[in-house]
């Protein structure tokens, strides 16, 4: 059967996250709601990141096996007509080798977070940026983030939940960079833990408030203890921007 | 009575616009039921750009007469917590001279207009672009804006219900860049007439889909004939960004 590669973006806000559940609708089932509609296939589709409730993606990735060679362009236009009105879309529709596993073939998950450093409060952007209201000083989280950099245990930056077999983690990319009053961080590895991102972001909002040293945030990682975690940050601000895989390079814009 | 010049930022999304009418809520009604909660004042307040139904904006600004010499900061933060939950906030309030009006002073105001060009629907930023399947080209749009520049009888480009008494502007701005599948175009004047930035838009997604050229474009400002206007571009895709006042440089960005 002719496996497609599926590139996704969504609007996490009305989803209970990536992946099936019982206490609500995942950006998954409207995917695979969507091609029973076209084909009349019963399928389950596997995304390069179980990405939770609230959480955006803009360059999500799955595959799924379908029997008729779709062209890939109808494949796009035919599942977008039928998700309609969610907010899930398919930006474009590959056919791959059968070899080509979305989650397993992964070699970097990239992620962005996006905090709005003002007073007011959000218009435009509520439910697409985490809002911080105290002065955040970037450079010092930039110093901060700079030394959770390489391969560690991130159990400190690990829900209670997270189901990995280990809480070591190789971090390739933490990076804080300010314009106005908006703050962008970019995080990449070949894989995160349950919340890692967000544990890590809230943990940085305690150094860009002055609350924390940049070694504070050190100490943390290295205390290895969930309960040293400073906060989770909400999902709001949170996109999975994209996936490389094995030949490819490169971290999409958001 | 201290005059206090406030910039706003809204979604024009569920609002009628920034005016009041009598068919549902307007952003200005919004403002002054903060300033009649806060303060007991019944006032009525002056917008720099009357924004239609939808139109959002990141730089509106207005100005307001009241009873007490507030402290700025105090100001800015009580009515953005009297305007919860619309998608209304005060970024800045800053007292003024007598003599400053939001509307009468203003030299130049300045707009973007946020265009998609994919296939895929919008999840992220539904609401927030206008969506075009069809391929732009947007260097072909860049041509075709450069020749509305300057002075002219933009009739063409007028709403029918426009209420100016003459059709004559000069455009100081309009540029189009295209970023990946994301287009902005640039417009800035001293004042545009009604829904002349959605009509002018409107009339480069001919340009750049190929049924007109840029010449074209030229040839239907110079007919002065609103017959001749492309197509008026929905709203979803206008920001009031910025204004200037006299002494005051630069374009704030979006």
């Amino acid at each position: 059967m002719p496996r497609f590669k599926l590139i996704l973006e969504y609007d996490g806000t009305p989803f209970v996250g990536w992946q099936r559940q019982t206490n609500g609708l995942a950006v998954q089932e409207v995917v695979e709601s969507a091609i029973f509609a076209l084909s009349g296939e019963t399928v389950t589709i596997r995304g390069a990141g179980r990405t939770d409730a609230g959480v955006h993606a803009s360059g999500q990735v799955a595959h799924v096996d379908l029997a008729r060679a779709w062209r890939t362009d109808v494949l796009r236009d035919a599942l977008n007509a039928h998700m309609k009105p969610r907010p899930v879309a398919v930006l474009s529709a590959e056919q791959v080798s059968e070899t080509f596993d979305a989650r397993f073939s992964a070699v970097r998950r990239h992620y962005i977070y996006r905090l709005r450093n003002r007073r007011a409060p959000l218009t435009l952007t509520a439910g697409r940026e985490w809002l911080i209201k105290r002065k955040l000083d970037a450079h010092a989280m930039q110093a901060g983030a700079a030394l959770l950099l390489g391969m560690h245990d991130f159990s400190t930056f690990r829900d209670s939940e997270c189901q990995a077999e280990s809480p070591i983690r190789t971090l390739e990319q933490l990076d804080v960079v300010r314009d106005g009053e908006t703050i962008v961080i970019r995080a990449a590895a070949r894989s995160f833990l349950h919340r890692q991102v967000r544990s890590m972001v809230g943990s940085l909002e305690h150094v860009g408030s002055g609350r924390w040293t940049p070694q504070d945030l050190r100490d943390a990682l290295d205390a290895k203890d969930r309960a040293r975690c400073g906060m989770v940050a909400p999902a709001d601000g949170l996109y999975l921007v994209g996936v490389d895989y094995e030949g490819e390079f490169g971290a999409p814009a958001l």
